[in-house]
């Protein structure tokens, strides 16, 4: 007997941004993977008795590999078990979902792909900004600050990346920023580009903080620190209190 | 005494895909502004007696203009009701947010605005695909098909929407994309590129269709239809079903 996994988004972290669906399938699931930030309250909703296993991978700090979550993943899934596998914001963007994906369509394992909240919009949400606006920033888009091997990914796009008429997000990017915004910058954005940082967006702790691409990039190169973040930058970051 | 506006996401439509805080917005809710994306189920949460206001705005349709829209958002905020002014997907995405928030600051009104399910994201998920994935689609970015005027906006950054390395969303394009392919080719992305058509995104008649540029360019100039749809071009739309 075949199990099934569900892949859910939790959104950034708040409870409250689950969906009922993500909500629905938490309470039915017999297993439950999750990642550091899809972890605290919003596990609340798993029933008393189903296997909760953290396999959270966070900047800086060592973290089970790919292959592993993935072997994990069918084990579970392999022993006729309703898996839920967590992932923060939405689980298509920077989630490595296609590897696992992978994993269960080459097993023959059926699964289904829930959409979270992703944690962009909800940054966004909470400086109380949109991420288009008529005219001046039709296109949005986003992108990671790092490969697997934690540098600046390489064959950026900067016509895309320095486009003043542009929403850009970086994702996981802190490290990297003051690198790409040197890049920017020579590809002729302007340094006084608005930008905003957002750290633990949706938690109790989240902090948003407005700048421009070279204050932000300065303050990074002093000290990037450990809490996830991303980086908005573009005119409407200009607009954030 | 001032009353106070939620924006809030409803996502692409299944009722099931709304946030716990929307539900929980849309039952406090003494009047609720919606699109015609966001009605239908989703509604059942208002309490009874709430004020239900149709704004809707849909292709080929006529629809309330929007200093309409943000004029009737006022009216019910400075009469010191609780106001949800529900928008389909995520509202700071091609939802024509900014213009009732600026409407809102002028009047000195306060609001918060609560991030959706982006309807790209559900649409990438009904199609089993994540939107990014490592290597070969580390960006992903959504713009929209047309302007106010119903053309292909100007000033299109082609570089960025002619990377074959990239996942791009076309949010109501199915008019002008005959149009887009013919500038993306002569900017040298291939015909061949895949694609995905996806109409009534996550609706019990949803449709996914997986094409290329080019044929579905063809399909399209034979007659776009007025069902809501989004585009996905890019390496990932070749791994839909």
């Amino acid at each position: 007997m075949s199990g099934f996994v569900s892949f859910v988004g939790s959104g950034p972290g708040d409870p409250e941004l689950l969906t009922l669906k993500a909500v629905n399938r938490l309470k039915q699931a017999d297993a439950v993977l999750f990642d550091d930030l899809s972890s605290g309250p919003i596990l609340s909703h798993v029933r008393a008795g189903a296997d909760l296993v953290g396999v959270g991978k966070r900047a800086g700090r060592p973290s089970p590999k790919q292959d592993h979550v993935s072997r994990l993943l069918l084990d579970y899934a392999e022993s006729g078990q309703r898996v839920v596998r967590l992932k923060s914001g939405d689980g298509g963007m920077f989630g490595r979902l296609e590897e696992e994906v992978v994993t269960l369509q080459a097993a023959g394992i059926p699964y289904e792909i829930i959409p979270g909240i992703p944690s962009a919009c909800a940054a966004a949400a909470a400086a109380g900004i949109p991420l288009t606006r008529r005219l001046t920033a039709r296109r949005v888009q986003f992108v990671t600050g790092h490969d697997v091997t934690g540098a600046l990914p390489e064959d950026l796009n900067l016509a895309a990346l320095a486009d003043g008429q542009a929403t850009t997000v970086v994702f996981m990017g802190k490290r990297t920023f003051p690198k790409l915004v040197k890049m920017l910058m020579d590809h002729g954005l302007p340094g006084d580009t608005p930008a905003l940082l957002a750290e633990n967006v949706s938690h109790p702790d989240q902090l948003l903080a407005r700048s421009t691409l070279e204050e932000l990039a300065r303050r990074l190169e002093d000290g990037p620190g450990t809490n996830p973040a991303l980086i908005l930058y573009g005119p409407l970051a200009g607009e954030a209190p």
